[in-house]
């Protein structure tokens, strides 16, 4: 990718330093860069400079290291830390929020994983396997157990002191106070802190109308929650209540993102994954299932063309119209799929509304699908005459009735399929997103093709002979 | 929408007391509720009990009665003030967010927008006409203006101070540093505040490194900027670089969700407006565009495929593999599609890159279709044969060649136009996601169709005969 000047100017400088091995200057330059503005930079060393680099960081200021390695795109995190032996990377990840330590060791093989939390620090080891307990992809794995809980009993002014001596916590704007067994009962404002007099309790200005999550809540969930609260940082208890951590608002940023694009990914029937390793083979392996669903699916609509030769042979005009028909199908099917999908995404469609969604669907199909009969029987009409397609005005009427009500039927068809799907997938327990366009597509050209097909054989057949 | 048995209680009492007018208890019960639980209750009430209610909040409690309208979904809020007339809405508006109230005033009609401005206070007034200037989904737009600015010659005890003395900010967790011409100088977060003596002035211990954006800056680029350095508040400047105002990370989130919901909508040709107003008809008007691009470009196809009447009476087989050859191109061309648009929109793909994208995206377009090319040769072959309809070997082989080589060229063309659709959207500053996928598998449908049929006109033809 294409560097501005300033970028090029600080590659430039920082392979020079790495050549001569000038640690100070570098050390220097790389605190001068963003985190967040590394990666793009990082993509442009060599592997050997790449590697280079964070040996030395790793070494020499493992704290700057980390704050590098979190930011690197997904799939490069742990790639580094296989280059860089266990010792290192556990330099390294002790200098990481617990989170996205135990995000990148997730993403690491079991084994080397181990050899690398053998070597960290005794606590920070406790702290990562604690949110390594948790399953991927809930809140207790996003977390951060690093959370301020004061106990409801302590006064404002020594609030305020435990906050000026305690170190680094991740971004602390509420503070959270908890009962004797850490029960969480109430939250504060740093702001709200500020305001009251210095005697005061906690447990007397705090307030007691809490959102919470559990350790075992959705990701997807939790940030459903942040978003629709407008909370900062959502507390997570425990079974029992306890405050167990945080989530903060920029990992529920990062889930907001990354679901979307899982989301739009799957819609196409490929995967997020494309995103990480950008070789064309690895791309085509990706897209290849869904291919194969469709290549399926479509010989199936081939198989029941083929089996109406007969049909075909009487009437060659007609397959002038299986596109339109399919094509119309799967669009109206697609799109009921996609309101559908985001609905459920984003909560406007809720759970016992299944059966009025779906009807609602099948309405919005059924006027669209008269109104586009009535549009394709009219262009049919014309067409089949002007091309020559039937032998008298007679047939082209009958024939364009029934390409017109093979197109009404088929859209409803695959407005069944495409709203029922996602609600199914969604009730049983799955992602809606998965598959359903693809799958949407293909049972409608076998079903539309079946539907066309056996209505021309069925109905037109005899009246044209 | 089904409500839990609480909300029921609740909507129970509710409207007891607005029957009763029980304006007291009313007003207790409302409190009760948190605003963002409050629009599957407000939904459940008929239109006359909506507008009772706003008009005794209106009346007497504004302030909570603009928690409430805040919380309305998209499009009811400002139904909701047409009908309580502009005195009602100004004293509601009043007690509105700034960036709020400008929000809903200019979903209104312009002139009973102004009847309400008019009847706003003074410096309530100029606040929302300072927010109307910025034009839409901008970071002017998005922003509030009411932020916490300090001279950067201030200590920090007067800046203690003057957060305590000060009333409600929105969400001020970062004090903003501001020269004598009000230049955005310097950033503290209130925590860094707490950890420095009384004595010292801002400009010593402030953080210069500034991320911020303009006013006119695209909401989405805000919300980009914002997901990428972990912000829980941007800096908004004029182009003097005078602080303007601050986009808290509520919207930000906000921002990000409608986007992503945008796009979804948008790949399948049809709107957001689907989630506001829910009626049949109006679905089936908005869907409506989309199928009628994909009607007429299937249409084309038709007649493309009506003109090869000839070649299809020779070899009515054919037909057959119509649909594979456009579904697999359809299909192809989309995952293009969509993995350019999303990574458009998350940054992946960067202006410059637009070549080696389009390349990429081809070789792996061209390694799918030799894959599913060869597949289809067999399997048509295979079908052509056991169908009956080929009359010998010869034919069937030469028929499934034409077959798959028709494929793997109809979807290296599909994977081009999904591929370049995105990117010369983007180029030209249009949405990438708009109509891409309705206009690739149309396109497709119909540039294959031609592609089928010529090569069997062409070249399978002579030699079949």
């Amino acid at each position: 990718m294409p560097l501005d000047r300033r970028q090029a100017v600080f590659l430039e400088s920082l392979r020079r330093f790495l050549r001569r091995s000038a640690l100070v200057n570098l050390r220097k330059l790389l605190t001068k860069v963003r985190p967040q503005d590394f990666p793009p930079l990082y993509e442009e060393l060599t592997e050997r400079e790449q590697l280079q680099l964070f040996q030395f960081l790793a070494d020499k200021d493992p704290e700057l290291g980390a704050s590098l390695l979190v930011e690197l795109p997904q799939g490069q995190g742990p790639a580094l830390l296989r280059r860089l032996g266990p010792d290192r990377a556990a330099r390294l990840l002790e200098q990481c929020a617990d989170d996205d330590a135990a995000d990148l060791l997730a993403d690491l093989e079991e084994e080397f994983s181990a050899e690398i939390l053998e070597r960290m620090k005794p606590e920070e080891k406790a702290a990562v396997e604690q949110l390594l307990i948790y399953e991927e992809e809930t809140a207790g794995r996003i977390m951060t157990p690093d959370v301020l809980a004061l106990p409801e009993t302590m006064t404002v002014e020594e609030a305020i002191r435990t906050i000026q001596e305690r170190g680094r916590v991740e971004m602390s704007f509420y503070l959270y106070v908890v009962d004797q067994r850490h029960h969480l009962v109430g939250v504060l404002s740093l702001r709200e802190l500020l305001l009251h007099p210095p005697t005061v309790r906690l447990h007397e200005i705090m307030n007691t109308d809490l959102v919470t999550v559990r350790t075992d809540t959705d990701q997807e969930e939790v940030a459903r929650v942040a978003a629709k609260y407008d909370l900062l940082a959502i507390p997570v208890v425990d079974e029992q209540g306890r405050l167990a951590g945080v989530v903060t608002i920029d990992d529920v940023i990062d889930v907001l993102r990354e679901e979307a694009t899982e989301d739009f990914y799957r819609l196409a029937g490929t995967s997020e994954e494309e995103r990480i390793e950008p070789s064309v083979i690895k791309s085509a392996r990706i897209r290849s299932p869904w291919l194969l669903a469709v290549f399926i699916g479509d010989l199936l609509a081939g198989v029941v063309i083929g089996s109406f030769r007969g049909t075909l042979e009487h009437m060659v005009g007609l397959a002038a119209f299986v596109p339109i028909v399919l094509a119309m199908g799967g669009t109206t099917g697609n799109q009921s799929a996609i309101v559908i999908i985001r609905g459920l995404a984003t909560g406007r469609v809720r759970e016992g509304e299944y059966v009025r969604t779906l009807l609602r669907e099948l309405g919005t199909a059924g006027l669209l699908g008269f109104l586009y009969g009535v549009l394709l029987f009219g262009a049919s009409v014309g067409m089949l005459w002007w091309r020559g397609l039937a032998p008298d005005p007679r047939t082209a009427v009958l024939t364009g009735a029934t390409i017109g009500v093979a197109l009404a039927l088929s859209m409803m068809f695959a407005t069944v399929m495409g709203a029922s799907m996602p609600l199914l997938l969604h009730r049983l327990g799955f992602d809606p997103a998965v598959s359903t366009t693809p799958f949407v597509t293909t049972s409608t050209d076998a079903v539309g093709s079946l539907i066309f097909f056996l209505l021309a054989t069925w109905v037109l057949l005899p009246m044209v002979r």
